[in-house]
Protein backbone atom coordinates (compact mmCIF):
# COMPACT_ATOMS: atom_id res chain seq x y z
CA UNK A 1 0.00 0.00 0.00
CA UNK A 2 1.13 3.52 -1.01
CA UNK A 3 1.96 6.04 1.94
CA UNK A 4 -0.50 8.90 2.72
CA UNK A 5 0.36 12.23 2.68
CA UNK A 6 -2.40 13.99 5.09
CA UNK A 7 -2.56 18.07 3.96
CA UNK A 8 -3.41 20.41 6.48
CA UNK A 9 -5.62 23.23 5.17
CA UNK A 10 -3.80 25.61 2.85
CA UNK A 11 -0.67 22.71 2.35
CA UNK A 12 -2.59 20.77 -0.59
CA UNK A 13 -0.58 22.05 -3.35
CA UNK A 14 2.59 21.43 -1.23
CA UNK A 15 1.59 18.11 -0.13
CA UNK A 16 0.44 16.99 -4.23
CA UNK A 17 4.10 17.82 -5.29
CA UNK A 18 5.62 16.28 -2.33
CA UNK A 19 3.23 12.86 -3.25
CA UNK A 20 3.83 12.56 -7.00
CA UNK A 21 7.24 12.54 -5.92
CA UNK A 22 7.44 10.00 -3.62
CA UNK A 23 4.76 8.33 -5.41
CA UNK A 24 2.34 8.20 -2.49
CA UNK A 25 -0.88 9.19 -2.04
CA UNK A 26 -2.43 12.48 -0.94
CA UNK A 27 -5.72 13.47 0.86
CA UNK A 28 -6.94 16.43 2.61
CA UNK A 29 -7.83 16.77 6.32
CA UNK A 30 -10.38 19.01 7.22
CA UNK A 31 -10.41 21.07 9.82
CA UNK A 32 -13.30 22.39 11.77
CA UNK A 33 -13.39 25.53 14.51
CA UNK A 34 -15.82 26.17 16.31
CA UNK A 35 -16.90 30.20 17.33
CA UNK A 36 -15.74 28.97 20.64
CA UNK A 37 -12.12 28.60 19.48
CA UNK A 38 -12.40 25.23 19.23
CA UNK A 39 -11.37 22.38 16.86
CA UNK A 40 -12.02 19.73 15.44
CA UNK A 41 -10.02 17.70 12.88
CA UNK A 42 -11.75 14.63 10.63
CA UNK A 43 -9.04 12.68 8.36
CA UNK A 44 -9.63 10.94 5.32
CA UNK A 45 -9.96 7.30 5.48
CA UNK A 46 -9.12 4.70 5.18
CA UNK A 47 -5.74 4.88 7.34
CA UNK A 48 -5.73 1.42 8.66
CA UNK A 49 -2.03 0.04 8.28
CA UNK A 50 -1.15 2.86 6.28
CA UNK A 51 2.07 5.03 6.58
CA UNK A 52 1.17 7.97 7.35
CA UNK A 53 2.50 11.74 7.11
CA UNK A 54 0.38 14.50 8.08
CA UNK A 55 2.16 18.04 6.18
CA UNK A 56 1.67 21.47 8.27
CA UNK A 57 4.64 24.13 8.78
CA UNK A 58 4.62 24.91 11.93
CA UNK A 59 4.41 29.17 11.35
CA UNK A 60 2.00 30.41 14.48
CA UNK A 61 2.69 26.91 16.17
CA UNK A 62 0.06 28.00 19.61
CA UNK A 63 -2.61 28.30 16.77
CA UNK A 64 -2.39 25.13 15.31
CA UNK A 65 -0.53 22.37 17.75
CA UNK A 66 -3.95 21.11 19.18
CA UNK A 67 -5.05 19.97 15.67
CA UNK A 68 -1.89 18.72 14.65
CA UNK A 69 -1.35 16.33 18.18
CA UNK A 70 -5.40 15.96 17.90
CA UNK A 71 -4.96 14.27 14.22
CA UNK A 72 -1.91 12.31 14.83
CA UNK A 73 -3.92 10.55 18.09
CA UNK A 74 -6.54 10.08 16.04
CA UNK A 75 -4.62 8.56 12.91
CA UNK A 76 -3.22 6.06 15.46
CA UNK A 77 -6.51 5.18 16.92
CA UNK A 78 -7.74 4.52 13.33
CA UNK A 79 -4.91 1.83 12.57
CA UNK A 80 -2.33 3.90 10.52
CA UNK A 81 0.97 1.81 10.68
CA UNK A 82 3.46 4.75 10.92
CA UNK A 83 2.57 8.45 11.96
CA UNK A 84 5.04 11.15 10.42
CA UNK A 85 5.03 15.18 10.80
CA UNK A 86 6.42 16.83 7.49
CA UNK A 87 7.04 20.58 8.89
CA UNK A 88 8.78 22.15 6.43
CA UNK A 89 9.02 24.89 8.96
CA UNK A 90 9.92 24.05 12.54
CA UNK A 91 8.69 26.27 14.87
CA UNK A 92 10.14 26.74 18.19
CA UNK A 93 13.79 26.81 17.92
CA UNK A 94 15.29 29.52 19.42
CA UNK A 95 14.76 29.06 23.11
CA UNK A 96 17.57 26.78 23.71
CA UNK A 97 18.17 28.02 27.01
CA UNK A 98 17.31 29.06 29.94
CA UNK A 99 18.20 32.99 29.26
CA UNK A 100 16.77 34.16 32.87
CA UNK A 101 15.77 32.08 35.72
CA UNK A 102 12.72 30.81 35.95
CA UNK A 103 11.91 30.80 31.85
CA UNK A 104 10.93 27.42 30.05
CA UNK A 105 13.26 25.84 27.00
CA UNK A 106 10.54 25.87 25.07
CA UNK A 107 12.76 23.99 22.36
CA UNK A 108 13.29 21.19 24.57
CA UNK A 109 9.33 21.05 25.39
CA UNK A 110 8.01 21.19 21.93
CA UNK A 111 10.32 18.74 21.16
CA UNK A 112 8.76 16.50 23.75
CA UNK A 113 5.33 16.77 22.60
CA UNK A 114 5.88 16.53 19.16
CA UNK A 115 8.08 13.52 19.65
CA UNK A 116 5.25 12.00 22.00
CA UNK A 117 2.86 12.23 18.77
CA UNK A 118 4.25 11.31 15.98
CA UNK A 119 7.12 8.69 14.67
CA UNK A 120 9.40 11.17 12.49
CA UNK A 121 10.07 14.24 12.04
CA UNK A 122 10.92 16.22 8.48
CA UNK A 123 11.68 19.94 7.87
CA UNK A 124 14.15 22.17 6.07
CA UNK A 125 16.73 24.22 7.97
CA UNK A 126 15.44 24.54 11.26
CA UNK A 127 17.14 27.40 13.19
CA UNK A 128 19.70 25.70 15.18
CA UNK A 129 22.30 27.34 17.35
CA UNK A 130 23.04 25.61 20.95
CA UNK A 131 21.34 22.28 19.81
CA UNK A 132 23.82 21.02 17.40
CA UNK A 133 20.93 18.92 15.37
CA UNK A 134 17.65 17.84 16.05
CA UNK A 135 19.18 14.53 17.63
CA UNK A 136 20.03 16.70 20.81
CA UNK A 137 15.88 17.85 21.80
CA UNK A 138 14.10 15.45 19.07
CA UNK A 139 13.51 11.86 20.83
CA UNK A 140 12.55 10.66 17.15
CA UNK A 141 14.39 10.03 13.96
CA UNK A 142 14.50 13.90 12.57
CA UNK A 143 15.14 14.79 9.34
CA UNK A 144 16.49 18.31 8.21
CA UNK A 145 16.95 19.40 4.77
CA UNK A 146 18.85 22.12 3.56
CA UNK A 147 17.57 24.89 1.41
CA UNK A 148 20.96 25.83 0.35
CA UNK A 149 21.42 24.27 -2.64
CA UNK A 150 18.17 25.51 -4.21
CA UNK A 151 18.33 28.88 -3.07
CA UNK A 152 21.79 29.02 -4.62
CA UNK A 153 20.46 27.69 -7.88
CA UNK A 154 17.62 30.21 -8.26
CA UNK A 155 20.16 33.01 -7.65
CA UNK A 156 22.90 31.76 -10.34
CA UNK A 157 19.54 31.56 -12.62
CA UNK A 158 17.98 34.87 -11.74
CA UNK A 159 20.94 37.17 -10.25
CA UNK A 160 23.77 36.11 -11.70
CA UNK A 161 25.90 39.04 -10.83
CA UNK A 162 24.67 39.04 -7.38
CA UNK A 163 27.13 40.11 -4.27
CA UNK A 164 25.67 37.59 -1.17
CA UNK A 165 24.94 39.31 2.15
CA UNK A 166 24.64 37.90 5.25
CA UNK A 167 22.42 40.06 7.55
CA UNK A 168 25.00 39.32 10.56
CA UNK A 169 28.09 36.78 11.75
CA UNK A 170 26.02 34.22 12.72
CA UNK A 171 24.77 34.07 9.05
CA UNK A 172 28.79 33.52 7.40
CA UNK A 173 29.14 29.26 7.34
CA UNK A 174 25.06 29.59 5.72
CA UNK A 175 26.50 32.74 2.96
CA UNK A 176 29.96 31.45 2.22
CA UNK A 177 27.92 27.94 1.41
CA UNK A 178 25.57 29.17 -1.16
CA UNK A 179 27.96 31.48 -2.07
CA UNK A 180 30.48 29.01 -2.98
CA UNK A 181 28.06 26.59 -4.71
CA UNK A 182 27.56 29.47 -7.36
CA UNK A 183 31.10 30.94 -7.08
CA UNK A 184 29.72 34.23 -6.17
CA UNK A 185 31.25 36.74 -3.99
CA UNK A 186 29.88 37.21 -0.53
CA UNK A 187 30.62 39.00 2.58
CA UNK A 188 28.53 39.44 6.55
CA UNK A 189 27.30 42.40 7.90
CA UNK A 190 29.83 43.33 11.24
CA UNK A 191 27.48 44.53 14.62
CA UNK A 192 29.49 47.57 15.71
CA UNK A 193 29.17 47.68 19.54
CA UNK A 194 29.62 50.29 21.91
CA UNK A 195 29.97 48.62 25.73
CA UNK A 196 27.19 46.01 26.04
CA UNK A 197 25.32 47.44 23.30
CA UNK A 198 24.89 47.29 19.21
CA UNK A 199 25.05 50.85 17.95
CA UNK A 200 24.90 49.65 14.14
CA UNK A 201 26.16 47.58 11.45
CA UNK A 202 29.14 48.07 9.10
CA UNK A 203 29.69 46.52 5.53
CA UNK A 204 33.36 46.32 5.57
CA UNK A 205 33.61 44.92 1.70
CA UNK A 206 32.06 48.20 0.23
CA UNK A 207 33.75 48.13 -2.85
CA UNK A 208 32.43 43.92 -3.66
CA UNK A 209 29.20 46.08 -4.28
CA UNK A 210 31.07 47.56 -6.79
CA UNK A 211 28.74 46.41 -10.57
CA UNK A 212 26.59 43.96 -8.95
CA UNK A 213 23.49 43.05 -7.11
CA UNK A 214 23.08 42.90 -3.59
CA UNK A 215 21.33 39.63 -2.54
CA UNK A 216 20.73 39.35 1.52
CA UNK A 217 20.12 36.01 2.46
CA UNK A 218 19.09 34.67 5.54
CA UNK A 219 17.10 31.71 7.40
CA UNK A 220 13.69 33.20 8.63
CA UNK A 221 12.13 36.19 7.55
CA UNK A 222 10.22 37.07 10.88
CA UNK A 223 9.84 40.88 11.90
CA UNK A 224 12.07 41.86 8.65
CA UNK A 225 13.99 44.10 11.04
CA UNK A 226 17.26 42.77 10.23
CA UNK A 227 16.70 42.50 6.27
CA UNK A 228 15.41 46.14 6.65
CA UNK A 229 18.73 47.37 8.59
CA UNK A 230 20.70 45.84 6.32
CA UNK A 231 19.03 47.17 3.00
CA UNK A 232 19.61 50.76 4.39
CA UNK A 233 22.97 49.99 5.02
CA UNK A 234 23.75 48.63 1.35
CA UNK A 235 21.72 51.80 0.84
CA UNK A 236 23.77 54.17 1.76
CA UNK A 237 27.06 52.42 0.43
CA UNK A 238 25.33 53.39 -2.82
CA UNK A 239 23.07 49.96 -3.82
CA UNK A 240 19.93 50.53 -6.40
CA UNK A 241 17.90 47.59 -6.17
CA UNK A 242 18.15 45.03 -3.01
CA UNK A 243 17.04 41.83 -2.72
CA UNK A 244 16.35 39.28 0.03
CA UNK A 245 16.38 35.85 -0.34
CA UNK A 246 15.22 33.79 2.69
CA UNK A 247 13.86 30.21 3.13
CA UNK A 248 11.25 31.05 5.59
CA UNK A 249 8.36 33.57 4.57
CA UNK A 250 7.30 33.91 8.15
CA UNK A 251 6.44 37.63 8.07
CA UNK A 252 5.90 38.70 11.49
CA UNK A 253 3.52 41.60 12.28
CA UNK A 254 3.93 44.06 9.52
CA UNK A 255 7.24 42.83 8.28
CA UNK A 256 5.49 42.09 4.70
CA UNK A 257 4.65 46.52 4.76
CA UNK A 258 7.37 47.69 5.49
CA UNK A 259 9.36 45.81 3.53
CA UNK A 260 7.73 47.01 0.50
CA UNK A 261 7.49 50.25 1.85
CA UNK A 262 11.21 50.02 1.70
CA UNK A 263 11.60 48.49 -1.84
CA UNK A 264 13.18 45.55 -0.82
CA UNK A 265 12.16 42.42 -3.00
CA UNK A 266 11.97 39.63 -1.12
CA UNK A 267 11.86 35.83 -2.25
CA UNK A 268 11.87 32.95 -0.04
CA UNK A 269 11.42 28.92 -0.30
CA UNK A 270 7.55 27.39 -0.06
CA UNK A 271 8.55 25.93 3.05
CA UNK A 272 5.49 28.46 4.31
CA UNK A 273 3.37 29.85 1.51
CA UNK A 274 3.34 33.17 0.69
CA UNK A 275 3.03 35.69 -2.01
CA UNK A 276 6.87 35.86 -2.00
CA UNK A 277 7.66 32.01 -2.63
CA UNK A 278 9.79 31.51 -5.58
CA UNK A 279 12.28 28.65 -4.75
CA UNK A 280 10.62 25.05 -4.40
CA UNK A 281 12.28 22.76 -2.26
CA UNK A 282 9.85 20.07 -2.37
CA UNK A 283 12.05 17.68 -3.86
CA UNK A 284 15.16 18.30 -1.56
CA UNK A 285 12.76 17.32 0.98
CA UNK A 286 11.04 14.27 -0.17
CA UNK A 287 14.81 13.00 -0.69
CA UNK A 288 14.33 12.55 3.18
CA UNK A 289 10.68 12.10 3.51
CA UNK A 290 11.19 9.26 1.01
CA UNK A 291 13.61 7.68 3.77
CA UNK A 292 11.80 7.89 6.64
CA UNK A 293 8.22 6.99 5.10
CA UNK A 294 10.07 3.49 4.04
CA UNK B 1 5.56 25.55 52.93
CA UNK B 2 2.42 26.97 51.59
CA UNK B 3 1.36 25.83 48.74
CA UNK B 4 1.82 28.38 45.48
CA UNK B 5 -0.85 29.40 43.26
CA UNK B 6 0.93 30.65 39.99
CA UNK B 7 -1.49 32.81 38.00
CA UNK B 8 -1.58 33.41 34.22
CA UNK B 9 -1.96 36.51 32.96
CA UNK B 10 -5.62 38.48 33.71
CA UNK B 11 -6.39 35.80 36.19
CA UNK B 12 -3.95 37.10 39.38
CA UNK B 13 -7.00 38.68 41.18
CA UNK B 14 -8.87 35.30 41.26
CA UNK B 15 -5.61 33.84 42.22
CA UNK B 16 -5.36 35.84 44.93
CA UNK B 17 -8.91 35.70 46.16
CA UNK B 18 -8.16 31.75 46.04
CA UNK B 19 -5.18 31.90 48.04
CA UNK B 20 -6.39 33.74 50.67
CA UNK B 21 -9.22 31.45 51.13
CA UNK B 22 -6.25 28.63 50.74
CA UNK B 23 -3.67 30.26 52.89
CA UNK B 24 -1.25 29.99 49.80
CA UNK B 25 0.80 31.84 48.56
CA UNK B 26 0.26 33.25 45.75
CA UNK B 27 2.56 34.74 42.33
CA UNK B 28 2.84 35.67 38.61
CA UNK B 29 3.72 34.02 35.71
CA UNK B 30 5.06 36.19 32.84
CA UNK B 31 4.42 35.00 29.44
CA UNK B 32 6.16 36.70 26.89
CA UNK B 33 4.61 36.55 23.27
CA UNK B 34 7.15 36.79 20.29
CA UNK B 35 6.04 38.90 17.16
CA UNK B 36 6.25 35.20 15.49
CA UNK B 37 3.66 34.25 17.53
CA UNK B 38 5.67 32.23 20.03
CA UNK B 39 5.25 32.37 23.63
CA UNK B 40 7.59 31.99 26.79
CA UNK B 41 6.75 31.85 30.13
CA UNK B 42 8.87 32.81 33.08
CA UNK B 43 7.85 31.07 36.15
CA UNK B 44 8.18 33.02 39.70
CA UNK B 45 11.24 31.29 42.04
CA UNK B 46 11.91 29.59 43.72
CA UNK B 47 9.82 26.12 43.77
CA UNK B 48 12.26 23.39 45.21
CA UNK B 49 10.05 21.25 46.67
CA UNK B 50 6.64 23.24 46.69
CA UNK B 51 3.73 22.33 45.87
CA UNK B 52 2.57 24.60 42.97
CA UNK B 53 -0.56 24.93 40.77
CA UNK B 54 -1.73 27.15 37.87
CA UNK B 55 -4.45 29.00 37.75
CA UNK B 56 -5.67 29.48 33.84
CA UNK B 57 -9.45 29.13 32.71
CA UNK B 58 -9.40 27.29 29.73
CA UNK B 59 -11.38 28.95 27.29
CA UNK B 60 -9.53 30.23 23.34
CA UNK B 61 -7.98 26.60 24.91
CA UNK B 62 -5.71 26.43 21.50
CA UNK B 63 -3.73 29.90 21.66
CA UNK B 64 -3.35 28.86 25.39
CA UNK B 65 -2.45 25.28 25.78
CA UNK B 66 1.11 25.64 24.86
CA UNK B 67 2.06 28.47 27.41
CA UNK B 68 0.14 26.05 29.78
CA UNK B 69 1.56 22.92 29.14
CA UNK B 70 5.63 24.12 28.92
CA UNK B 71 4.57 25.86 32.54
CA UNK B 72 4.32 22.75 33.71
CA UNK B 73 7.13 20.82 32.35
CA UNK B 74 8.86 24.11 33.52
CA UNK B 75 7.65 23.98 37.07
CA UNK B 76 8.29 20.14 37.70
CA UNK B 77 11.68 20.69 36.32
CA UNK B 78 12.85 23.49 38.74
CA UNK B 79 11.22 21.16 41.56
CA UNK B 80 8.17 21.32 42.20
CA UNK B 81 7.05 18.79 44.51
CA UNK B 82 3.61 18.42 42.66
CA UNK B 83 1.86 20.69 39.88
CA UNK B 84 -1.78 20.90 39.35
CA UNK B 85 -4.02 23.28 37.41
CA UNK B 86 -6.79 25.12 38.61
CA UNK B 87 -8.88 25.44 35.16
CA UNK B 88 -12.31 27.38 36.23
CA UNK B 89 -13.76 26.46 32.81
CA UNK B 90 -12.80 23.67 31.04
CA UNK B 91 -12.29 23.13 26.96
CA UNK B 92 -13.01 20.47 24.54
CA UNK B 93 -15.80 18.54 26.68
CA UNK B 94 -18.22 18.66 23.86
CA UNK B 95 -16.55 16.48 21.29
CA UNK B 96 -17.22 13.33 23.01
CA UNK B 97 -17.75 10.55 20.37
CA UNK B 98 -16.79 10.30 16.60
CA UNK B 99 -19.41 12.01 15.26
CA UNK B 100 -18.47 11.39 11.15
CA UNK B 101 -16.37 8.97 10.25
CA UNK B 102 -12.68 10.26 10.73
CA UNK B 103 -13.26 12.69 13.19
CA UNK B 104 -11.13 13.19 16.44
CA UNK B 105 -12.89 12.42 20.26
CA UNK B 106 -10.94 15.43 21.06
CA UNK B 107 -12.10 15.24 24.73
CA UNK B 108 -10.34 12.46 25.10
CA UNK B 109 -6.92 13.85 23.84
CA UNK B 110 -7.66 16.77 25.44
CA UNK B 111 -7.58 15.00 28.65
CA UNK B 112 -4.46 12.52 27.48
CA UNK B 113 -2.26 15.99 27.66
CA UNK B 114 -3.36 17.84 30.66
CA UNK B 115 -3.31 14.22 32.43
CA UNK B 116 0.30 13.73 30.98
CA UNK B 117 1.50 17.64 31.97
CA UNK B 118 -0.63 18.01 35.62
CA UNK B 119 -0.96 15.73 38.60
CA UNK B 120 -4.52 16.79 38.68
CA UNK B 121 -7.11 19.25 38.19
CA UNK B 122 -9.90 21.57 39.23
CA UNK B 123 -12.80 22.92 37.54
CA UNK B 124 -16.40 24.01 37.56
CA UNK B 125 -19.08 22.32 35.98
CA UNK B 126 -17.26 20.90 32.88
CA UNK B 127 -19.88 20.24 30.33
CA UNK B 128 -20.18 16.69 31.12
CA UNK B 129 -22.81 14.58 28.57
CA UNK B 130 -21.58 11.04 27.66
CA UNK B 131 -18.57 10.87 29.58
CA UNK B 132 -20.27 10.65 33.24
CA UNK B 133 -17.48 11.74 34.88
CA UNK B 134 -13.78 13.27 34.34
CA UNK B 135 -12.15 10.00 35.96
CA UNK B 136 -13.93 8.97 32.40
CA UNK B 137 -11.08 10.43 30.44
CA UNK B 138 -8.73 11.79 33.01
CA UNK B 139 -6.13 9.72 34.36
CA UNK B 140 -5.08 12.23 37.08
CA UNK B 141 -7.64 13.08 40.22
CA UNK B 142 -9.74 15.26 38.60
CA UNK B 143 -12.52 17.60 40.75
CA UNK B 144 -15.30 19.55 39.77
CA UNK B 145 -17.54 21.75 42.17
CA UNK B 146 -20.74 23.15 41.19
CA UNK B 147 -21.61 26.63 40.76
CA UNK B 148 -25.13 25.90 41.32
CA UNK B 149 -25.09 26.94 45.32
CA UNK B 150 -24.01 30.02 44.06
CA UNK B 151 -26.13 30.48 41.55
CA UNK B 152 -29.11 29.71 43.59
CA UNK B 153 -27.74 32.34 46.21
CA UNK B 154 -27.35 34.92 43.80
CA UNK B 155 -31.11 34.29 42.60
CA UNK B 156 -32.31 34.39 45.93
CA UNK B 157 -30.55 37.82 46.75
CA UNK B 158 -31.23 39.51 43.73
CA UNK B 159 -34.12 38.25 41.90
CA UNK B 160 -36.32 36.82 44.15
CA UNK B 161 -39.53 37.01 42.21
CA UNK B 162 -37.76 35.07 39.41
CA UNK B 163 -39.10 31.87 37.51
CA UNK B 164 -36.14 29.85 36.39
CA UNK B 165 -36.28 28.96 32.17
CA UNK B 166 -34.10 25.87 31.37
CA UNK B 167 -33.28 26.74 27.50
CA UNK B 168 -33.75 23.21 26.28
CA UNK B 169 -34.16 19.42 28.02
CA UNK B 170 -30.98 19.10 28.13
CA UNK B 171 -30.78 21.43 30.89
CA UNK B 172 -33.72 20.11 32.81
CA UNK B 173 -31.95 18.45 36.05
CA UNK B 174 -29.74 21.95 36.33
CA UNK B 175 -32.46 24.28 36.22
CA UNK B 176 -34.15 21.85 38.94
CA UNK B 177 -31.27 21.51 40.95
CA UNK B 178 -31.28 25.67 41.17
CA UNK B 179 -34.33 26.01 41.77
CA UNK B 180 -35.17 23.71 44.21
CA UNK B 181 -32.74 25.24 46.54
CA UNK B 182 -34.99 28.01 46.82
CA UNK B 183 -37.85 27.01 46.58
CA UNK B 184 -38.46 28.92 43.27
CA UNK B 185 -41.00 27.80 40.15
CA UNK B 186 -39.35 26.65 36.91
CA UNK B 187 -39.70 25.09 33.14
CA UNK B 188 -38.16 24.02 30.42
CA UNK B 189 -38.32 25.08 26.77
CA UNK B 190 -39.28 22.51 24.50
CA UNK B 191 -38.04 21.90 21.64
CA UNK B 192 -40.81 21.21 18.61
CA UNK B 193 -39.43 19.58 15.56
CA UNK B 194 -41.37 18.51 11.78
CA UNK B 195 -39.23 15.13 11.09
CA UNK B 196 -35.70 15.41 11.74
CA UNK B 197 -35.36 18.94 11.98
CA UNK B 198 -36.03 21.25 15.03
CA UNK B 199 -38.71 23.94 13.94
CA UNK B 200 -39.16 26.27 16.76
CA UNK B 201 -39.68 25.80 20.47
CA UNK B 202 -42.19 26.06 22.60
CA UNK B 203 -43.32 27.24 26.77
CA UNK B 204 -45.85 25.06 27.77
CA UNK B 205 -45.56 26.50 31.04
CA UNK B 206 -46.27 29.87 30.08
CA UNK B 207 -48.60 30.86 33.17
CA UNK B 208 -45.52 30.43 35.12
CA UNK B 209 -44.86 33.76 34.16
CA UNK B 210 -47.21 35.55 35.84
CA UNK B 211 -45.95 38.45 37.77
CA UNK B 212 -42.39 37.02 38.05
CA UNK B 213 -39.16 37.91 36.22
CA UNK B 214 -37.93 35.18 33.91
CA UNK B 215 -34.10 34.11 34.21
CA UNK B 216 -33.01 31.78 31.78
CA UNK B 217 -30.35 29.48 33.35
CA UNK B 218 -27.59 27.90 31.12
CA UNK B 219 -23.78 26.57 31.84
CA UNK B 220 -21.86 27.82 29.18
CA UNK B 221 -22.69 31.34 27.29
CA UNK B 222 -21.38 30.41 23.91
CA UNK B 223 -22.48 32.06 20.98
CA UNK B 224 -25.69 33.06 22.59
CA UNK B 225 -27.85 32.04 20.12
CA UNK B 226 -29.73 29.28 22.81
CA UNK B 227 -30.23 32.33 24.94
CA UNK B 228 -31.25 34.67 22.34
CA UNK B 229 -34.04 32.13 21.07
CA UNK B 230 -35.17 31.57 24.53
CA UNK B 231 -35.64 35.40 25.17
CA UNK B 232 -37.37 35.55 21.75
CA UNK B 233 -40.16 33.20 22.97
CA UNK B 234 -40.26 34.39 26.28
CA UNK B 235 -40.91 38.01 24.95
CA UNK B 236 -44.02 36.57 23.07
CA UNK B 237 -45.54 35.34 25.95
CA UNK B 238 -45.38 38.78 27.85
CA UNK B 239 -42.12 38.48 29.97
CA UNK B 240 -40.68 42.30 29.62
CA UNK B 241 -37.12 42.10 31.07
CA UNK B 242 -35.72 38.97 30.39
CA UNK B 243 -32.26 37.50 32.36
CA UNK B 244 -29.55 35.06 31.80
CA UNK B 245 -27.27 33.31 34.58
CA UNK B 246 -24.98 31.60 33.46
CA UNK B 247 -21.38 29.95 34.65
CA UNK B 248 -18.63 29.97 32.07
CA UNK B 249 -18.98 33.23 30.52
CA UNK B 250 -17.33 32.35 26.90
CA UNK B 251 -18.74 34.87 24.67
CA UNK B 252 -17.81 33.70 21.38
CA UNK B 253 -17.90 36.21 18.29
CA UNK B 254 -20.68 38.84 18.22
CA UNK B 255 -22.43 36.73 21.19
CA UNK B 256 -21.96 40.24 23.81
CA UNK B 257 -23.34 43.01 20.72
CA UNK B 258 -26.13 40.78 20.18
CA UNK B 259 -27.04 39.35 23.77
CA UNK B 260 -26.92 43.29 24.13
CA UNK B 261 -29.35 44.21 20.90
CA UNK B 262 -31.74 42.08 22.35
CA UNK B 263 -31.58 43.56 25.95
CA UNK B 264 -31.05 40.84 27.49
CA UNK B 265 -29.23 41.27 30.64
CA UNK B 266 -26.32 38.32 31.53
CA UNK B 267 -24.88 37.70 34.99
CA UNK B 268 -22.12 35.05 34.83
CA UNK B 269 -19.64 33.58 37.45
CA UNK B 270 -16.29 34.36 37.92
CA UNK B 271 -14.72 31.47 36.19
CA UNK B 272 -13.82 33.21 32.98
CA UNK B 273 -13.08 36.97 33.56
CA UNK B 274 -15.80 38.95 31.58
CA UNK B 275 -17.93 42.50 32.53
CA UNK B 276 -21.13 40.21 33.25
CA UNK B 277 -19.32 38.43 36.26
CA UNK B 278 -21.07 39.10 39.02
CA UNK B 279 -21.28 35.51 41.16
CA UNK B 280 -18.19 34.49 42.91
CA UNK B 281 -17.48 30.96 42.99
CA UNK B 282 -13.69 30.97 44.37
CA UNK B 283 -14.91 29.59 47.58
CA UNK B 284 -16.45 27.00 46.44
CA UNK B 285 -13.87 26.07 43.86
CA UNK B 286 -11.45 26.57 47.35
CA UNK B 287 -12.68 23.42 49.30
CA UNK B 288 -11.97 20.81 46.40
CA UNK B 289 -8.90 22.83 45.30
CA UNK B 290 -7.77 22.50 49.13
CA UNK B 291 -7.73 18.55 49.22
CA UNK B 292 -5.68 18.48 45.95
CA UNK B 293 -3.04 20.58 47.09
CA UNK B 294 -2.94 18.61 50.35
Amino acid sequence: MKPLLIAFPGHEDFSRALARLLDADTAELALHRFPDGESLPRLPLPLEGRRVAFVCPLDRPDGKILSLLFAARTARELGAARVGLVAPYLAYMRQDRRFHDGESVTSIHFAELISGHFDWLATVDPHLHRHRSLDAIYAVPAMACHAAPAIAQWIAAHMPDAVLVGPDGESRQWVADIAGRIGAPWTTLMKTRSGDDVVGETLADAHLLQGRRPVIVDDILSTGRTVLEAARLLRAHGADAVTCVAVHAVFAGDAGEQLARHEVRVVTTNTIPHASNAIDIASDLAIGVGQLLS
